[in-house]
């Protein structure tokens, strides 16, 4: 057992960090109050923040580009798309880089390694065609265009996948796209070009074989972003998240991916690593948290004393470090565990269970460290003078997410009764 | 023992209650929208929407109005006012008044029973110079202007309030006012005209007799409000939360409350009864959370099957509806406790604990309830389609106002190690 | 709205609570040092100690007897057995006297107010004939004999009373009882008596008609107590909880209770009260508990401070009290709630779901106030040197004894969703 | 980043558990009915069952024995005493053996590596003097003898260990030894020949300088066991925790441990792999409890249906699953920072963080896990016919032991905080 990251990992952490820490943690409240008051002079608060993509240019420029990239596919695309000269590295080499990332709302796009776009370039990674990938692929590796993914909808409970009800048919050599989906994260981005959609093909199939993934271009005939949506009042901008009306929408055949009825196995490969990701940014939001509250706790005075003297804020100081600790191990396990099951070929029960295990505790974990900080803070930390009370709907929405916490916790479960089940059998 | 309501407060309970369901309920998603839609295309949002107006109409012509006007005070402003005809009700009797109001963010104000004006009328009440009460007092308990309540401050730990810093200094007969402060509930809102400031007049004198209240016109010369502070991205029109600079503010020593030093002891009268209008207002935010879960937990189907038959979904429900009951009691047995100490003309040690229990126990727990109902809403109860997020954040900004948890589980505490010091003595 | 005692119960509170301080704590650690000694030394620990035969004399001298006994029964039995010469309390009335007897584990059995005799001595006041009454209510009420309840069995999951697979059927005139009992608390005494023996007689009957309810001898031939179960190494001298087999054991047909079939019906009579008497017992032994911990938080010395000025102590103190007084207040609710069913002639939904409300409540609140004790206290908590480790398994029996909590919730779940399908309908 | 297991431990581990499976597990139930029985039948429940000395004959004929010595004494003692031919085991390496064990309460005593033999052996190792080693650890390896540590004293809040007023003093060539001490681990065994004793020596000198530990015979004149301690009503035979007296013992200069004055510094060292080992045995608990919960979940039926799908029982039953998890990787990684501490000479104040937080963290995971299966096997999880009782006291008893909750908090948030400080310095 060896808790040592490997020297390339360890490098890039090193690298990732001093980037974080020295170009975007220092321009980031700036760009959020310029959001903030373009919003509340309703202007436009859509349009990328310029600063952006000069950091963006930073980082391709120092070889921090899309490192979420897997290995496996990173030979191809790695010299072309600016992966720090070749190999990909594998989750559990990544996990700490998108920590290192997490504690900042800028940073994953910067690195372009931000959700939805990572999870999307993933599927097409493994799932497109070639064609696909020249048109699509490409430019999100290049950071020229931004895609969302439009699965969640409005009138069903969407924590069973199978309830989804828009409708992707096929007629001739088209599919004919309807229904109406929400949450789909990316669509309020002006450079948002490419829908990755989940529909309903056939009712009468197997529960698991119903529906289908097809990609819809964000202007393709009677393809509508209703509103964007605000979660806590947040509008997380330049991404966000659209309520999106599909009109018999219209696109070729060939924009199917994987094929007919074969969604739920590309949302199933999708949705590891991705979830894997989601958790350590999680993670690095707690850190950041913890952080900010240190300080806090040390440099404000009540009743004579440094906060951090103060009744059970130590304590409460303790507890944090604690759980994000345990919470970092569980995540990079569960990362570990999906590389031993790629280089196995095949998904492990231990790792399909590791998966869940993160998606429950993670998000809880941050939800309270970066509360208790915003306790510290005062009112100050419900405010947008500090990254709390954003960081802490960020990581609310997390426990909504690519399945709610009680999707996940009864996956875990079912294993759980099983493998005693079949120990007595 | 005896848990049943006196007729009066139940006649007026059972009309706030059918008043609230229907005339504020319906008219309040839009009235939202309408704020929303303001907001974002950079208009006026702070003006309030004219259904508020024509709802106070209404239920000061059906004698709902100034229902928090405390008893001894009722029968001078009761007639003139229209607190229905005469004598105020006690704490006791009108707690859950103020429950039925609090499941609605509008009701509140459409009774005249909202906060910081209650508050801050109480004062005058309690503490006002004829010449104040007919200045302010009066126009406020007719609805025609709004107050603010100016204490804590950005740059010092304000749960300790003998930390203010901004000053108000006697120079001949004025008072000169300078500093600045945040979390100025209502100025926000255009008919806001007297701010409540709470400054420090003698660092030398005796730690709690050191701050003097001032009653400052919103329109005095060196007043600024800076800008308006959302928490966690709601900006709470069309009262909000201002930061406020006062620069050498000039108002005539009559403007001074109660005497020079003499803040502690109005804070400490002012907020026994606010404290616990804020707690039953949550604990009605709670009700209306719980009554959303159980309707989405029976109408929405996943896996087959209503939500609330899916696994500890019903647990949960449960433990709401425990949770709910026990603190509605607890606050109402501080309000009879409140109650009992103004009949011994005299704060008891228990309802001064009482107070702090109730200011520790039901913020917490209506953010649980609320969590819940948010968490069984999916990603539709981020959002404002539903009033639960919005609930949420006034439920956990309650955590901090009025005293941290920290500080009242301080007094909590010091309370109950001295009772048991004394009995062993 | 009206927290005061009535006068009575006042007087009796006030008296009850000198009676425990003056004369069971102090003899308390002692009777209990005795009942351990002889354990250690495999000696009789079952007889009861002496003093408790002496302070039960004292009690009924002082007409502090049988104060459970309700109201509407009093009358009959209140002169001939001592309680207080008349009239009954309610139940609001008696939850502070079994509060002021719950934090010691001998006063219950001092006042004859102790589990299960209590239960089963209203069973038979509420369904006994005169024949039953007179042969064993009359002597419970005098204290002269003990009885148990024997309902749980070893092999099936108890929480679902349906399961129940021990038998009585009729023969002739004649029941024959046969099966396995458990956790029949009471029959470790010598002067147990009687057993209130639940059995299966018409399994083709409804779900809840097919138990019926046996009065059985302690001294019948084939009953025969197995072993007596310790719960986490307590024996709880001089009760006991039994493991009881029935072997062909034949008692006349009139020790039926009420009729063939109509256990449940039983039950959930006895239960109700029972309940809030218990829930009261777990509230005197949190207060019991906080007082400890106050005193010791207070007196012992550890890195230069009291213990009650180092880290969270004081916030878990304040926890503490307002753990106990909100629960308090729900169980005083319960109680009134079933008052007014009582006059009104039928058990209201909202006391049904009360009763389980306070179930779920109390005993985990009582877990945490003594656990919290038991730290405080360091290694010495978990010993008998301290009445705290007695006062946890206690209260931890609780979640299991009288229902599950897991029963309890899904009973409150049942009716919260019932009355929001019943508004919307 | 690797999470596999070393092929020694591998080995080792699936040795050793096949081990507890197959030998101990079995006769565990019949070995601790006969402890039970002979205490309730005021016998000797002390001296070690038969079974035991025949497991560890078995164990050693393995090579199954004294598998914690650490790697670098074991060259000099593998061999000897039986340690598998050869080379110790790190810290990471023999954690998991230690969960493997700590799931049974006989399996730490078979192998040779129970608390406090362990920690009493690995101190002789250290800092013992050769003529120490052969009279007393030579014996304790080859499982001949068994020690006690005396630190704890039931007069002073020994959270504080300077507070220890035991005293060690110096009087010619001996050491003369006087106070009481409790919760002395391990004296109840008749073989128990050796008491570390730690004694105040110099009350003026540094606060971690006044002590001094004593290796005192168990037979030396003035060394009497007053009682053995019960922690809620389990004595924990064969080892059981004692009340000591010291009445004025002398045990020559030699019997001194390090040096006078150096009692803090062999803590230091002894505590942390101690305290992994604690924490990987709780852990061990933990997946006992959460099979054994699995079990009943599944071959239990209420309402109809399995337990398991009942309720939140599935929830809780994954909320176990991680909460293990994540804690079992805590404790490894605090294992690996040890042995990196060890393997660069000096420990980091990484690894002394880590040690605090498994101490907080994993005690207190295994009693929410622990207390699940209780609940879920209902009363007969409270009794001994499983050993979940047993295993929650040994669990809540860790959270005392070794320093209590607040301590290790105290030490965690104090590094916290100096981290933060030093960074912005």
């Amino acid at each position: 057992m060896d808790f040592t990251l490997s020297p390339r990992a360890a490098d890039l952490l090193e690298r990732v960090r001093t980037f974080v820490a020295d170009e975007v943690t220092p321009v980031e409240p700036e760009a959020h109050r310029r959001i903030l008051a373009a919003r509340e002079a309703g202007g436009d608060s859509w349009t990328p923040d310029p600063v952006i993509a000069e950091l963006q240019g930073k980082a391709r420029e120092q070889g921090l580009w899309n490192l979420f990239l897997p290995a496996e596919h990173a030979g191809r695309y790695a010299a072309d798309f600016g992966t720090d000269g070749g190999a990909g590295l594998s989750n559990v080499d990544y996990a700490p880089l998108a920590e290192a990332m997490g504690g900042s709302m800028l940073a994953p796009l910067v690195f372009n390694c931000n959700a939805p776009d990572t999870g999307n370039m993933e599927v097409l990674l493994r799932y497109g065609t070639e064609e696909q990938k020249e048109q699509w692929l490409e430019p999100l590796l290049r950071g020229e265009i931004r895609s969302a993914f439009c699965m969640t909808e409005p009138e069903v409970a969407s924590s069973d996948a199978t309830n989804m009800a828009a409708t992707a048919q096929i007629e001739g050599d088209e599919v004919v796209v309807n229904g109406r989906k929400w949450f789909s994260t990316g669509v309020g981005n002006p450079d948002c070009k490419i829908l990755v959609f989940m529909g309903l093909t056939d009712p009468e199939a197997d529960r698991h074989s119903r529906h289908t993934m097809v990609l819809v271009p964000r202007d393709a005939p009677g393809v509508r972003v209703e509103r964007m949506l605000n979660t806590m009042g947040y509008y997380d901008e330049p991404l966000g998240h659209g309520e999106v009306t599909f009109d018999d929408v219209r696109v070729p055949a060939s924009n199917i991916l994987l094929g007919l009825g074969r969604a739920f196995e590309i949302a199933q490969g999708r949705l590891g690593p991705g979830r894997v990701h989601h958790c350590m940014r999680a993670i690095g939001l707690a850190e950041r948290a913890l952080e900010l509250a240190c300080r806090r706790a040390s440099s404000r005075t009540a009743f004579g004393k440094p906060l951090a003297n103060l009744g059970g804020n130590r304590e409460r100081i303790a507890d944090a470090r604690i759980a994000i600790n345990r919470s970092r191990l569980l995540v990079l396990h569960a990362a570990w565990l999906l590389d031993e099951s790629q280089r196995a070929g095949a998904m492990s029960i231990e790792a399909l269970s590791a998966v869940s295990e993160i998606k429950v505790e993670v998000p809880t974990m941050a939800l309270g460290v970066i509360d208790m900080a915003i306790q510290l803070h005062g009112g100050a930390g419900m405010t947008d003078d500090f990254p709390l009370a954003g960081a802490w709907v960020g990581a609310r929405s997390l426990r909504l997410a690519d399945g709610p916490d009680e999707v996940h916790r009864n996956v875990v479960a079912k294993i759980e009764l099983g493998r005693h089940a079949a120990a007595r059998a």
